[in-house]
């Protein structure tokens, strides 16, 4: 049994979500998936996160958004980063994947962009790839994703519902002791100038304590496949994106927040989990730069969001970041992969049983 | 009533405490307050977390401290961050404040090292004062900290049980909607070379939801005092220390990890709030540098915590800044202050009450 | 004899300056000074960049601007870094003083402006004041600046040529061996958007060897007064302005270019030497934020700068510190100190002889 | 013709050099390059920076190294800057390449490692990749490195004089308007503690006005293939390596003092251009950590290098930069590339008559 962690009653904090509870919510965002499974050493793959403009699709052409990163513990492979900090833009689709596959997948973007009419001339590309260690379920060196997965992954992308735990980048994940996965949510924000929508999506891969709006629930039984001692360390990745108009700088605090939301879950932060935000503004198209250089030269008429609306998206980016965490697990199905080990899903009827008898104890009170 | 909230039987996280479960478990370290509320428009003060090798007592004569600061939002006034990070130690003890008297109290600090022996000749130095902003029951403008009352925080600086709640820095603060102040915790840790303690001290003046153990508790009554619109957002600052070997950089990750405990809280990270977290440990004594200069040139003899104990002093400083900060809300009293303005103390019964409802439907099930 | 760079024919890079050579021909932007020296162990003094905004002044009223700051070296006292970065705005005038003095700076800014009716009612202020440490000829523990010398260079600030030399916050600083003090400069850079100007000024006070336009010059003889192995060892303060339209993040790196003209005048970036360059711009005035909080909510309407004509203002950057650095040194005179010592100003006819002396055989080659 | 700027008479700075004034001067710091130039459309390759403990060869085996990296412009596309700023260890050789070839680069350093013996059950790993754009002589579309070219460079890392221009990494980068390529210089510094030697190897591709000891030297001839308007910006990337005894605080300052000396070359510091420097220390051998993990645990015995000794190391980095720039200019021979691009060589000649006259002048005077 799998299910999202609203259709269990498990509602974390106090804002509305958007119609799918997930990242396409966000309009012009899109998500797709390439899964590998096929053979018992690889549980992994690749998840796309694409807007028209990332790829040289659509009327407006090729443009950068609006990009802001925050690193918590830095120990991971991302790539692209200095550049995505130094500019505050974005200019291609975000992949996740597996974490020595970081670059093949960074290499099959341009290979891809390279392709498309849009990129005759392109001087230059920083792709944005960010990886979680799925070796526990994986083989990691083997390094299986090509050129096809990533191109699959990217054209696969849709908006509507996204799907969660096991598959793409979460395809071999665990958190919290469990298995995990993808996860999405979202969040919508009445600001004084209007509505607007926040997603977010996580490839959840990180340790601590599973605890599911406050409780925290018992681990799970040891893995006796797992040698004594062996690591059990991961990382979170976070993806942000918003129609609200930021720039770099407010985006960058935005992303901070959601590591609060991935507290609330019970991380313990270990000193081996790389932990990334990236958050991506779709309302602050860029104009295109010199040919050939890829560089935003200005913003687009409009206002940005005024500095008291943000502490609402903050709270949103708590919010949809916890949910989106739960997500990633009660989607999961337990799983078998690389040297026969096991990760379980999270029982959701004890998750159920336990939560819901806090509640209810609660509303008694 | 008051009571620490261990004392109710509200114990975050696994790991035990100290024996006086306070900052002051880690060797060397002294707190002392002077607490401001005499007028009816001043409450606030001044604290004081003090080392002998920082204010040039005692054998070891005059030091520095490896130190690490992680700042989560730079709102904030908080004076000695570049030095401290560039350098990577601190040479002073640090002080706690309101808001706008953080230069007075800098300043102060600069003359009540300068009448010491140890400082002749000392060429300059780098105070380090945090603060956060108690302008709700205290008139900031009127930046009453003297000199006396700087020198009277740190003279009156003592090992064993810290005064928490409306005391000192703490004397006007608020956080999570109720009258807050100073807490502390802290946590002892089993390395593989033996324990280290890893204490917390926090000035507690934040926004968001109160969260006891994962409980959310409901909110105050609005205060009829506050102007409409009035707003009420605040700032943490937390200040972490251990006798654990850590350089630098691995006090600034350790730092990190205390806004996790923020978080478990209730924190809604607003903008406005200036979050510091300032780790320092007492076992990296350095030698001094050259006369008048106060750099540090050398480490002295030991092996600092291997990488795979980093773990267990992370998921301290989560819980320890946890408890210290239900502390610092359990401690404080209903205060009234400039403007008529009253922020209610946390009702512990009903909290304890609510919480236990968890927990005991928990032992049910 | 004392003369600017350029009236002795030596002129750094390829742009040519504004009007008065100055920070101060960025439009709004007016210099003020405040000179301590009646006592034998008193060289210093203080020095305000004022903008009417930043002090409530004119139609615009109480504003903040947009403004970033790049920290080559943290050993330095300035204070405000972690709010103007976080925000990446300033909401006060900058002053400049001596080490210690930076403290009583920053509290007499906030009675400065407490005192003015645009202030009434204002929560809270985010002084902005950095220093270099002038010990070597001024009493730094004495910290003699003032309430009354704040407002004096606060308010003797003006439009037009900027007093260099030993004056105001340079009164005492030394920098490449030889007495410097404050100095200033300015480029006017032909954008594809129109003119803009980039105006620098900076308090000079680093070691190296002093190189003017590329010809290192013979150190002075060693100052007999100093005891052996004495440190000589200081920073430099770079103050950037323009009227360019650039957010926080172009501003950040546009400040940091300025360390490259600070390297071609022979700096050796000492460890101890605590290098910072803040810029701000004077076009995005920015609406305030709710009552009392300060904040920034939106910029005005207006095209920024093309990231194309970036490269202009950063050379701009480069140019103008180089000069600003050399105008600091070729204005100041000797200057003997505290302990008797004395600082030689650089003898200016020997060094335009060697440097004519190279140019001469540039053009016969 | 190609020269040293040394075989010149060009001698940056005062410090002494190295035996072969290159950074393999540091014990145990090896150089090799693969070269690609076979088509008319590529003429790039890789360079590789090895040390033995960095591909698990010799008796200390698998190892970490210290190290740092000082960002100043983010624009680049260089691999394993998060983890190596985390960790502040270096667990790979440095690869230097072609701008879109990085990733190939980094995933062939994984699969050259992984063949290795020490690396079997390594559970992860952190490539260090970094890179300019030399499309202006080559297609970067093409990412023509390979396998094989990764690991012919790496086996072919060698002690002794280090090959320079149109070599490796270097083969198709231009600087300062010239043809350019690698270059490498060292410096010895005479601590209180011994001697030690500060090593450093440039891949040159930057913007600005060729500067030699200070002389602007002439611009060449406008290259008539180039169509008006294209972009001609580049990068640096900079390596450091030193036997001084630095944890990664210092590494990180000391590789920031190298834009000294590149500002001193004449570097405009555009936007567009990426610059990167990288610092290791040799002497900083760090245990390896867990099983599977890289992670270093802890550094072996030795005092640090005390911080009055640090001002010597960063004058050699600034000194060291400069020459490795002039020699990667003097090195390298005028090439023609894609689209019949040419870039010509320095005119050696010129250039020195141009600076000896100065010197001449000088020496009169």
């Amino acid at each position: 049994m799998t299910a999202r962690a609203r259709e269990l009653g498990l509602m974390p904090g106090t804002l509305p979500t958007g119609p799918v509870n997930a990242i396409t919510d966000v309009p012009g965002i899109r998500v797709g998936h390439a899964t590998l499974h096929d053979s018992a050493d690889i549980r992994t793959g690749v998840t796309a996160i694409v807007h028209d403009v990332l790829i040289g699709e659509g009327p407006a052409g090729r443009r950068t958004l609006p990009a802001g990163l925050s690193v918590f513990n830095g120990f991971g492979k991302m790539v692209g980063t200095t550049q995505l900090t130094e500019l505050g833009v974005i200019e291609t689709p975000v992949l996740l994947t597996s974490t020595l596959s970081v670059f093949r997948v960074a290499d099959a973007v341009l290979t891809y962009l390279h392709a498309r009419p849009a990129y005759a001339g392109a001087g230059t590309l920083n792709p944005v790839v960010a990886e979680t260690n799925d070796g526990y379920l994986s083989d990691i060196w083997a390094r299986p994703i090509t050129d096809q997965h990533v191109a699959a992954a990217i054209d696969a992308a849709a908006a509507g519902p996204v799907a969660e735990g096991c598959v793409g980048a979460g395809t071999g994940t665990s958190a919290l002791g469990y298995k995990a996965g993808i996860g999405s949510s979202s969040r919508v924000c009445s600001l004084s100038t209007g509505p607007v929508v926040l997603g977010v999506l996580v490839q959840a891969n990180f340790g601590g304590l599973l605890t599911v709006l406050g409780v925290p629930c018992p681990p799970p039984p040891a893995d006796t496949s797992k040698a004594p001692g062996e690591a059990d360390h991961g990382s979170c990745v976070i993806v942000l994106a918003t129609d609200a108009r930021l720039d770099s700088r407010n985006l960058t605090r935005l992303a901070a927040r959601s590591f609060g939301g991935m507290a609330r879950t019970g991380s313990d932060f270990s000193g081996r989990s790389g932990d990334y935000a990236l958050a991506i503004s779709t309302a602050g198209l860029t104009r295109d730069g010199p040919a050939g250089v890829g560089l935003a030269t200005a913003t687009e008429e409009g206002d940005p969001v005024p500095d008291k609306d943000l502490d609402l998206l903050f709270l949103a980016a708590i919010e949809a970041t916890e949910e989106a965490i739960l997500n990633s697990l009660f989607m999961a199905v337990t799983t078998t992969g690389v040297g026969g080990h096991t990760r379980q899903a999270v029982p959701l009827d004890e998750v159920v049983a336990l939560v819901s008898g806090r509640s209810a104890r609660r509303s008694e009170s």
